[in-house]
């Protein structure tokens, strides 16, 4: 007789989710699907050119190391690059204060684990990052979701009078994913306020924060409080997501725990992609390549505003980001974006419901929309197909007026 | 004030424990010393010339997939590929059974990590490999050693009638690490039995079974019973480690339950470099480079067993490995390695402790001796350097002589 897998599995395996994304997405990978679900960089912006050059010179100089078992805090010139970039933004940080992940991922996964305990609860946003509340969940962790318009003490000091003290507060300050808000300075002082007026560590998970197409940036959280912050970020969106090259800012002593928790989680991370990153920081190609990616992202993204205003039917509302990659869109009230994706995929066009990202099951009526990846004329063919299927759904049950009375 | 971490660490981030290598060869970083310590391949078997061909034709011809987000799953030819691989070794697999990790210490990692829950046993080699039980104490389990003059049925049978069923049975059936011992066929035939009568879970971690130098192979675990044991592999010993490449082979519902906690834990193995080791296999060179590396290592170890017979003082035993990368030596009774570590650090020479691959403290006269990494004329001189150590630790206490009574 065979084994079975349900009676030996953890209490963590059972409370883990599986992604909807990915669930949604598997009936979304015919080609004619054009889909504005994944938050997939554009490959034009991939720095081709460059790597081959930079792949050629770590192969003749320094394979012995590139391709050996490297420190489980990472590559320590990465480390004094990051900490150095970090520190012209206003940290006070050294290269301890940095380890490197296999991607930011990582660096979530890493933090839950040596945080979480069952049922402790975390705070986030609602809607939050969908990878890290299924972190949060394998740690049988319990997210309580704040929406904008929520007091955070209120719900921290709720919070703590039931002996539920979170763990954390996870936030991303800079085009949060997936409403694409960014925090304003007031926010930022008042979150750091409040963690420091209950004692609370704050994640503040960074992945966006550079590709800003205007405005001024915000302080970093980390910059304005070094003790009880914890700052990740990534090359995914930057440069590439194929090294899955991320990393984590933190006080030292959490350093020392999280690279505990990685020993054994993976042993270092890979040491060839980080070879590779660090020459090309040194070669200055990052902020030349930056830059040309976020004009790319800017124009995307108003092209996809100018489609959305051409072909949304009224009542459909959706932001308008400063930076990062998506879009956030509500429908009116009463709708389900679940229902529509259902249509929408019979027309070939893709998006991830909002609901995904809402640790407490809200957002029905939101959904995420990427315009990093698309070309534009499949990008105003893909809107088009998706206002037709609102409008299909809009036509099966009206929009309803609001009452007059 | 300062967050006390302390304060808000998880249960699981109390039962971490660092790793003693770590920590020991931290005072042997100095580059005078000739460390057997780690498990360190030998550059020169890097295939740097081929990859520096491979990596610019992967940049060349599929830069806008290698260097993006890719499956959780890892890249599909690369599974077929390592399925056809098995199946010539009497696997009944396709690459459905097949998951990339990011190393096979990941794939030791997302198994516990799915099966383990604080307190549960599981049963491993006493001694067994210091990461395997890195993680498996990160989870809160109670690894339970086996020697090898126990009996497993006995000890899987006291566990289960204590309440203590254990989760699985770890196991390095080649070249095990650290002891260097290859499991018989009867070995093998019992252990599954074993498993199969009191419906266990098995895990054969295969790192070394490619680097045989003579002797014929016995046949993988899993090869006969495709049931209940997953595979894992890794290209850390037989290409290279600084890709963080590794494999699980299992049945096709504990792989689905291992991708959902890969998704958050690094969503997806380093895609470049999976890219890479595809079309490493795929030109044929991984045959190629590996018989010379099983050449190169096989002087190795002929060389290290050369000085041992040369240098070492009478008491001191060791083994004599087909493969792999290691001597296991054992000192006579009543030393401790680790005594003899602080001598020996001092004659500039390095190795790890066999206490630490001991999960219940024991084997403290043991220590195990890397042979692939150090030249010759070094090895030679590590040795010596070891032998004086030892010489000096036997004149401060002498060994004693059997009793004739």
């Amino acid at each position: 007789m065979a084994l079975n897998i349900q009676n030996i599995l953890s209490d963590n395996a059972k409370s883990m989710r599986r992604s909807a994304i990915r669930d949604l997405l598997s009936v979304a990978n015919r080609p004619e699907v054009i889909s504005f679900a994944g938050g997939f960089p554009n490959p034009s912006t991939f720095p081709v050119e460059d790597l081959k050059v930079i792949m050629q010179e770590v192969l003749e100089t320094e394979s012995v190391s590139a391709l050996q078992y490297g420190p489980t805090e990472g590559n320590g010139k990465l480390r004094e690059i990051l900490a150095a970039r970090y520190r012209a933004q206003g940290l006070n940080i050294t290269k301890d204060n940095v380890v490197i992940t296999t991607s930011s991922q990582q660096a979530i996964d890493l933090t839950s684990r040596i945080f979480i305990s069952p049922g402790d609860t975390i705070v986030c946003g609602l809607p939050s990052y969908l990878g890290a509340l299924q972190s949060f969940w394998s740690y049988q962790a319990k997210p309580i979701g704040i929406s904008k318009d929520e007091d955070l003490e209120v719900v921290v000091k709720t919070l703590i009078s039931s002996g539920k003290k979170p763990k954390f507060i996870y936030t991303i300050p800079d085009f949060q994913n997936p409403s694409g808000i960014t925090m304003s300075l007031e926010q930022r002082k008042m979150v750091l306020d409040v963690a420091k007026r209950y004692d609370l560590l704050v994640i503040e998970d960074s992945p966006y924060r550079e590709i800003r197409f205007e405005g001024e940036p915000q302080p970093l959280l980390y910059s304005m409080d070094n003790e009880r912050v914890m700052l990740f970020g990534t090359l995914s969106k930057t440069v590439l997501p194929g090294f899955r090259i991320g990393w984590i800012i933190a006080p030292v002593e959490i350093i020392d725990r999280i690279v505990v928790a990685k020993q054994s989680s993976d042993l270092c991370t890979p040491v060839f992609d980080q070879a590779v990153a660090t020459k090309y920081f040194e070669k200055g190609l990052f902020e030349k390549n930056l830059g040309k990616t976020i004009d790319l992202y800017r124009e995307k993204r108003n092209h996809m505003l100018n489609c959305f205003e051409k072909y949304m039917p009224k009542g459909v509302t959706w932001t308008k980001p400063e930076g990062g990659l998506f879009l956030f869109v509500t429908l009116p009230a009463g709708y389900d974006s679940t229902e529509l994706f259902n249509v929408a995929i019979k027309e070939d066009v893709a998006f991830v419901i909002g609901e995904a990202f809402h640790c407490d099951g809200s957002g029905k009526n939101t959904m995420r929309i990427n315009f990093s990846f698309m070309d534009e004329e499949r990008t105003e063919e893909g809107v088009k197909r998706l206002a037709k299927a609102i409008e299909r759904m809009f036509e099966r049950k009206p929009v309803e007026s609001p009452s007059t009375f």
